[in-house]
């Protein structure tokens, strides 16, 4: 039984019209799937979705080659998962979540998204329904070929033994207030103080060249996974990590994980308990001036 | 007596400064004028307003002769509303609006607007005042000469047989949420349930070249008035009825009626229980491609 | 003891990591030190701040020479306020205005400001905390050498008898509403009526050049210090009046007095009840036209 007969208060039953067959069908409320979209579009426009027994899984890198996420959702965040056998589309980010975003998600809106089969390009049937206003919105469009979409990247497993977990909330609010003022940078470990550190040029020092150093210190939030009494990671351009950080924060991960080194990638991982999710983002360093 | 003397709370009155001779007064609430000002707003930045014995009266067409608006206010709808005989000015709608719009809904702010003799034009005076503010603003203009504002539209007196009567609110936010991906818009009928469609290009079947189709269903909205099953109206540019019904839903219209017919324009007619505002929108249909 | 152990929540103290030596040490909550900033804001970029052992001054002009504000600050608006002697900097205001507004306002999060020897110029260190979600932001950065600064200007001292003294929020209001509409301003005054004036090009009078007249009237606000019954003030530009009254408004003056004369400036002088704030604003008139 769908929510939306559950939810419906009028006397006929406002349902979803469901199509006559279909390779695949999900029915969520409009939470976990709004929030689960907004992950990949803080990289990429389009991208490959893996629809699997157990769950789907997403993994997209940016044109530049600067930042991935990978995402795996498991069949049990949603009501209703159903796929015969194993499906890949090309999926046009925007236009779902454009679609999607018609169902409230403080109302709990129901959707069902049913993928369809037609010759070489799937078409995507995303419903919406409005139980209180009575009403039901139905977007229809072409997948992409997934040929067609910038290889999947591989997802480098690198150790990096300095670890911090810093509330999700303050995190999101750190990063977008440094950005203000910045355009680069870094993160740092003092024992068991978090640092994010940023300034206007690529370099960490106050000097005539670079008026400004700016901090955001987490102090109980740090560990390191090797003993060491603090180190710190690469520079970074602001845009990638703000724009990782930022999804991980509106899609409303309970907890944020992030992973750095020195001359490394950071990652940030991002976990949400009742939904199953799990969301994996990597940022490479810029390379760093001489000056340093 | 002026509602502003019974809200007044200091020692001393805040009342309106009467102006020793006037053609036509009104004084009113704010919200009633603020919202009859958005409806030709929605097409044109001026035109004439008929001020009679029982009412003022409002048509006028948009430049590309597309949309049309119809409006006649009672009397009865203000406060206060006396013509010296019948009157006609030429409105420079933006100008009273933004004046208008220093008094405040919510505050219940009183609002009087005075038509004062001047030659060849007349002048409009309009006072709003904020009573717990201590405050009166008084905005005194040329209204435009009626003969140099385009000429009034005949409103055509079309059969649409298919009509429909969703929620008001309800309409204007599909209209907003279909806005976002699409450019232009139908209404059809099946049944009882009332649809509006759209898609990127003025095609209705998703094809190579039309890669979205967007319909909002609404299941118990519509009726015919000839008793045929079903029916699809014409194809329109979405900026002129998503202006239309935006501007209904802004002006808080209690009921909104569509009819519509193929190849027909559309009549979308407000109703306001408590103001007794009527108001009809027409919007012509596109001349659609040879590919339908 | 400072405020943010007070505040604190966690087992561990959240406090300010505080420099070795400074020559200055300002401790607050965020509200006063966001709101005077936002005063020089209104006019200029950067300014000199005097410290004394009293107290900071700020004084600047605006680069064209049409509105300048003088503002001070007693050591008791702070928490903490310590100055070795005196001191004079150069504040890049917007700088030091982002780094401080990640303390919020509503939580009351305190700041500390530091400003640090170094050969020619000094820098600046300023650290807000939020401690509810255990993070500091630590902004550093350099001064800019006080000499490069426009000079300060003198605060003429005129004689301006007509004064009004309306609530400061519908001030702001009224110059908000009538900065829609109109790009020049002018005061005056009748009896103990304050009115602020306003139309599109520089004229008061309606006439077929000048199409509005748009005037906001406070009934009970004004008084004369020489017994005039009337008087009227110069023309302004809107956007220096708006500037000086938005900001006044913006940082929560409790008293906003404003002195006018024809032909001559206009004094704005806002108070501050808790804080001890004084703020002086000066606007010169514009050149009105012969026609007037």
């Amino acid at each position: 039984m769908s929510k939306a007969v559950q939810q419906d208060d009028g006397d006929r039953e406002l349902g979803f019209d469901a199509p006559a067959e279909a390779d695949a069908t999900i029915v969520t409320s409009a939470d976990p799937l709004r929030s689960l979209l907004e992950l990949p579009q803080a990289l990429v426009e389009e991208c490959r979705v893996h629809l699997e027994d157990d769950g789907l899984k997403i993994r997209a890198v940016d044109p530049a080659n600067v930042g991935l996420v990978s995402l795996s959702v498991p069949a049990s965040s949603f009501e209703t998962y159903a796929v015969a056998g194993s499906l890949t589309i090309g999926l046009p980010l925007d236009t779902l979540a454009k679609s999607v975003r018609f169902a409230r998600k403080r109302q709990d809106d129901p959707v069902r998204v049913d993928v369809l089969p037609e010759g070489e390009r799937a078409r995507l049937r995303a419903a919406a329904l409005r139980p209180n206003q009575r009403m039901r919105r139905v977007s229809e469009f072409y997948t992409i070929d997934p040929d067609s979409i910038r290889e999947e990247p591989d997802v480098p497993d690198i150790e990096l033994p300095n670890m911090a977990a810093p509330d999700v909330d303050a995190l999101g609010d750190a990063i977008a207030g440094l950005e203000r003022l910045n355009e680069h940078v870094w993160l740092s470990r003092d024992g068991e103080t978090f640092i994010i550190g940023s300034q206007p040029i690529g370099e960490r020092q106050l000097n005539e060249d670079n008026e400004l150093v700016d901090t955001v210190a987490f102090p109980e939030a740090a560990w390191s996974e090797n003993g060491a009494d603090s180190a710190r990671g690469s520079v970074f351009s602001m845009d990638y990590l703000s724009d990782a950080i930022g999804a991980l924060d509106a899609a409303k991960a309970d907890r944020v994980t992030l992973s750095f080194g020195d001359e490394f990638p950071t990652r940030i991982r991002g976990e949400w308990v009742e939904w199953g999710f799990t969301a994996t983002f990597m940022v490479a360093p810029r390379i760093e001036s001489e000056s340093q």
